[in-house]
């Protein structure tokens, strides 16, 4: 590793943003949750005179306040338990299996390859679980506290430090995982480097960053089992709960007595806490990698030096600087002190960040040198010598800084538009999700009608943005330009990761709250910061499908120009190209599909053991006083077992169709498959999540009592009501597991492919067992 | 033109299937509405008893069916005048546009390129019009003769006699569509055969197909008014006449008392008679303009004369006699005498007619010369010198009749496998459809995810499918070959609009029954035709969106080599190329936005109407004796007048993407946004249509009382019912609007983008405005 700067910025973020992750951790700690100022206040001081005589009231809520925490906290345990022994089974069988593969080369056999990838893949995988772990436990351990913290007195102090709670244990995870991520990727290009010597020249950087790839494959492994097996988990425990409610005679959702309630707290953790990390670090260890292997191809790039060669992590240490800088606003220049306050703020800060890093991102652009060529043959020199020729290719790139700044700050202003879009079709602020809720007056079927129709509206800025920063990306920087677009978008992935977290927090303290009967005006707060929360985890997911496309493209575009024969680019109409291009585009359609399925399937399994509870347990059901507590851990180990058996089939679908494709078919057909995935995988990830958000909102709407037919209000239980509930209930499988779900499909057919490029190039020159695919 | 064999073939066909067509009419309108063989039949007679009296309890019967049949022939006449007005306005106006336009050539201003582009437009238009018209009058000419057929004695003749009416009805329009299809083409190439002279080489021949394939985009624009405009049209009126019954206390939807039904009944045939028969003729002349146009490329095609030349409609011609020939197997060798025969015909017939065809289209093959070069540039002696030549490049073609054959078969016979596939998720004789009525045990949220993970599932075996007669097709004749796999699949298209049109036939023969109040026994017939009709329109929406895909892949490849500067292959990765895919697959979502929505706005505006007659009519809604009549023709109105308002938006979008992208971006982009649009459309019209189809069936399943929930049987009424009547709502819009008319969109843009192709060659050579997409 010869220049300093670089390093020096990737360590000094690193170490600010796991330090920064434990001075959080420690403000959220520093709340007890048996602190006697909260525990001993009297009905009269929380303003509600008519729950009783002076004495505090609140000393059984504690009670059962502390009971339900450790529930949901020992759930969570429980389900990472067995997610992780099958994670680590996982990656000690396919690191095995990569080992074995990765070392066939074109040349003939190279254990050193075959173990260094597999090293990553592990070291990948082993980093993503951490970081999963330690947000997950943070989540868990902050709902109680986020709670607890409405009691505050006085008013505009309580919405300040609820908000702050459940905002910091967001910012545990966000720091933690994006620190941790540069840090050990760092850490593995140093140590390959010492095996590679990239001073050699680009053949020795093209092995070097491609063993450092299996960091993002292991990333996005476990991100598979986070996202699909978590998606599975979560909408299982919600769906189950929520019919389990209906089946078994009107118990509402988030009954005590409803032995599935804890699941679906902790569901909301597996889903959106350690479901969406995984799914994230998988993005930034894979952007990164897939701007690494591409920039790996570049004399001129390679030769430029470790400064050059490590921009990527550079963009994401400065994401974080900016982050942290503004992290500030929100808890402390700029606290929440009233409801309105809540969606403002989170707002605020996702803007704040992206202007910041827009600004600080510049300067580090100039690690690049000024003319670049991004082809694998020839320099600027020799390629680019006339103003022609850099208008006639966009692997001539004259001032690198600069194009790079473009693709970056595209990358980040497109994030924040789809992120702001996504709002605007699910939050029942705005007029779409007001339609929608207004449909429900001539029942469920044209609530369905017009939501699916939301949806498929819901693509068209999303997607006209994406199409508009690839062309920007692919323009201006070839196809480098895109991995840094995409490092662009996720910038800002400690912010990001903060507002992801905070909801479940918010969602948890609230099921807490209802459940340890505290208080109405406790429920209202947290209450409200949920909504908000709903909003910005909207946002979120708009990212994250964003953000998934440009990585999905990236890797395919390192897959495509790492193997050489398609050197020529990839032309759409050669036989093999168009008919995977088809099957690629059916595939998201197949895994949405099993996926689907799973959470119907786990969901009634769930259904039936809550109804056998309500049988044998005496009591439970009509409420009896001292009945027998419903056995909340069986609930949580159907949820855990049905996700972890019905990830299964489209876990292997994700990961086999490359590996088949290319094997059988070729390297062309895997380009068609790759690039026919993420073409479909967008719109149906876009669809299926803005749809079901606003089913959800719609249902809020209706509920809030907005909705008024004929002048007169609608009502929860009423037939509007009624009609809004089975649009929601149809989404939470769409916006929860199908959809996001999506985002590994596309990104991780793409690295497995990257990942076994030598392997197929190995078989009759890329050409498949069946040798067909001819160069066009 | 040359040689004598395929013009005698072609006009020999056509007269064939004209004289049959009209053959078919007199067996129809043999059946007189008025005879006293029926009218007389007492209650005993038809073993209805309890009927009363021995007099004939028909004659009031008869009386209100004649009414009925009127109306629905007045309504269809409304519709289609004020269609075929807006029809020809748009065909007058456009036409003016494309004489301008294509007038246009790179090399300067041509009027005779743009007069007689303009000229086939308008013919193809207004022969797709004659076709529709024709189609429409006999469904409803034979609708209440197939009524009435019922009613023959004994059992076994009424239904031989109620089946071959429908049957034959639709042989009308089948036979008249494609007979004046390819005679229409066949004429339009003599004549212009005098201008352009072929034997003058490539550029001649190129000149003269491209004037024909404004032949192609005439039809295609009525189906864009035929599909969309009929699909809401017909979805207006159900859906409307469904909630009207629903808002409007609890009237059923066939009761003659809801002003809506006459409405619903000519939307049938709007739908499924008119807006298929106009997708398949524009399916049929695209697929033979596409494989024109390519084939006058070829200097060796070209040069093998006219035999060779005109093979793809050859093809056609070879179809109509094969399902002539076999056509008497369903009506008069293998009858239908019992409810079981009824489907088991049906598919018999479509299952002979793909095997006759088979052996048939060899011979023809034999107008081909034996080796072909289908590049633009040299010929197979000295492109094609070696075999090792031939391996490597799909455009040189060994053994060319041995490879059309196969083509034509692997498009035959992909189009039976994947209609019998999309029977199978759409039957509720098998497992996937009796799940989904199944999951109506826990509502109709859980019906819509099963329903919905069907349609997504069942995209697996269609797109497989697919995407191997695309494979073999372009691997052994390059592009030719995918537009002779469309024209394969099209081949029995006569068998399959006789079985499409004979499904609204039977519907609206049901429906006659039912207004009429003829006994049950009647309506157990029709029932029973009816059903089997369902089957059978699901295994016809699977060929129309199976040939809709491939006819779309042949135009665009005809538009890519058309553009000379693709000549290389398009470059999939290429930044306005990747860009255009992306936004290309977004279309099909936002065109299904807007259809669906116009049929939710539509359907409401009927609700209105109807509840409007419901308070202003004495009398109509309680049905007290001597109220006064619904107001039918205002209902027809609101849908006439709302499908042709609401298409106009998805109509523009349609026509307007290829052209603004190809003037702005270029025809780089345009082959992107063409291959985008097939690739998600095909995937969103399969599911789509599937889980309507799929959702209709388990709502009929519970309906027959087939659905067993812990051992009791669900009936119609009950909450097993509603909930499945929630899934058919849904699914209204999806398999008949929205789903059916993304072959339009397909097929559309890229008609419309070769025609326009030498318009956009003349804009910086190809680059467009902007003159962006430098080639790679």
């Amino acid at each position: 590793m010869g220049e300093f700067a670089s390093s020096a910025l990737i360590l000094a973020a690193a170490a600010a943003a796991v330090a920064f992750a434990a001075f959080l951790w420690r403000a959220v700690a520093a709340i007890s949750l048996d602190s006697p100022k909260y525990r001993t206040l009297s009905a009269s001081d929380l303003g509600d005179p008519e729950n009783g005589s002076g004495v505090s009231p609140l000393e059984a809520s504690f009670g059962k306040l502390r009971t339900i925490y450790a529930d949901i906290q020992a759930g969570a345990r429980a389900f990472l338990k067995a997610e992780y022994i099958m994670c680590t089974a996982f990656l000690a069988a396919f690191g095995a299996f990569l080992f074995v593969l990765v070392s066939r080369l074109e040349s003939g056999w190279d254990y050193k390859v075959g173990f260094l990838t597999a090293l990553s893949f592990v070291v990948g995988g082993v980093t993503s679980m951490v970081a999963g772990y330690l947000g997950m436990m943070v989540a868990v351990f902050a709902n109680a506290r986020t709670t607890i913290c409405c009691l505050e007195r006085p008013e505009s102090r309580a919405w300040t430090a609820s908000f702050n709670t459940a905002f910091r244990a967001g910012g545990v995870m966000g720091y933690a995982l994006t620190g941790v991520g540069i840090l050990t990727l760092y850490a593995l290009i140093t140590v390959y480097a010492q095996i590679f010597d990239v001073s050699m020249g680009t053949e020795q950087a093209l092995l070097l960053f491609e063993c450092v790839a299996g960091f993002g494959l292991g990333g996005s492994s476990i991100a598979l089992f986070g996202r699909v097996g978590g998606g599975i988990y979560t909408k299982a425990a919600d769906v189950g709960a929520d019919l389990a409610g209906k089946v078994c005679a009107g118990i509402p959702e988030d009954d005590p007595r409803n032995p599935a309630t804890i699941a679906d707290n902790v569901g909301d953790n597996v889903g959106d806490v350690a479901g969406m990390g995984s799914d994230l670090f998988g993005s930034l260890g894979e952007a990164t990698c897939a701007a690494l292997v591409i920039a790996a191809q570049s004399q001129d790039l390679v030769g430029a030096g470790w400064n050059a060669i490590l921009f990527p992590l550079s963009v994401t240490a400065v994401g974080i600087f900016c982050s942290l800088a503004v992290s500030f606003v929100a808890t402390d220049l700029m606290p929440v002190r009233r409801e309105a306050d809540v969606e403002r703020v989170l707002k605020t800060q996702l803007f704040l960040s992206t202007a910041a890093m827009t600004a600080a991102v510049y300067p580090v652009t100039l690690f690049l040198p000024a003319n670049l060529y991004m082809g694998s043959e020839g320099t600027f020199a020799n390629m680019c010598a006339t103003p022609e020729a850099v208008a006639a290719s966009s692997d001539c790139v004259a001032n690198a800084p600069l194009a790079a700044f473009a693709c970056v700050a595209a990358g980040l202003w497109g994030g924040c538009l789809i992120g702001f879009i996504t709002e605007y079709y699910t939050s029942h602020s705005y007029r779409p999700v007001r339609e929608v809720a207004a449909s429900t007056e001539t029942g469920a079927a044209t609530n369905i009608i017009y939501g699916l129709a939301l949806g498929y509206k819901s693509t068209i800025v999303p997607v006209g943005v994406l199409a508009s920063v690839i062309y920007v990306a692919t323009r201006y920087f070839s196809m480098y330009g895109v991995a840094l677009a995409a490092l662009g978008m996720l910038g800002t992935l400690p912010t990001c990761l903060s507002i992801d977290v905070y909801g479940p927090v918010c969602d948890n303290a609230g099921g807490i709250a209802e459940m340890s009967e505290l208080p109405e005006s406790v429920r209202d707060k947290t209450d409200a910061l949920d909504a908000a929360g709903n909003t910005t985890a909207a946002i979120g997911k708009g990212f994250a499908i964003g953000s998934a496309a440009l990585v999905s493209l990236a890797l395919t575009a390192a897959f495509v120009t790492r193997t050489g024969v398609l050197s020529g680019g990839v032309n759409m109409l050669a036989p093999t190209v168009f008919a995977s291009l088809l099957v690629g585009s059916m595939l998201p359609y197949w895994f949405s599909a099993l996926t689907m399925k799973s959470v119907g399937l786990a969901a009634m399994e769930m259904v039936k053991e809550v109804k056998r509870q309500f049988d044998t347990i005496p009591g439970l059901l009509e409420g009896t006083p001292g009945h027998g507590p419903p056995d909340h851990a069986r609930c949580i180990k159907i949820s855990t077992d049905a996700s972890l058996r019905e990830m299964v089939a489209p876990g292997l679908l994700v990961i086999l169709s490359p590996i088949v494709t290319g094997t059988l078919f070729g390297v062309q057909s895997v380009a068609g498959l790759l690039a026919g995935g993420l073409l479909s995988g967008v719109q149906l990830a876009i669809s299926a999540s803005n749809t079901g958000g606003a089913w959800d909102n719609a249902k809020k709407y209706v509920e809030k009592g907005c909705l008024l037919v004929g002048g007169v209000v609608q009502r929860k239980g009423g037939e509007c009501h009624k009609a809004a509930v089975v649009g929601d209930t149809v989404g939470d499988p769409l916006k929860d597991t199908s959809g996001p779900a999506l985002n590994i499909l596309m990104k991780l057919m793409a690295i497995v492919s990257l990942v076994m490029c030598d392997f197929f190039m190995g078989i009759n020159e890329g050409r498949g067992f069946f040798n067909v695919g001819a160069p066009n």
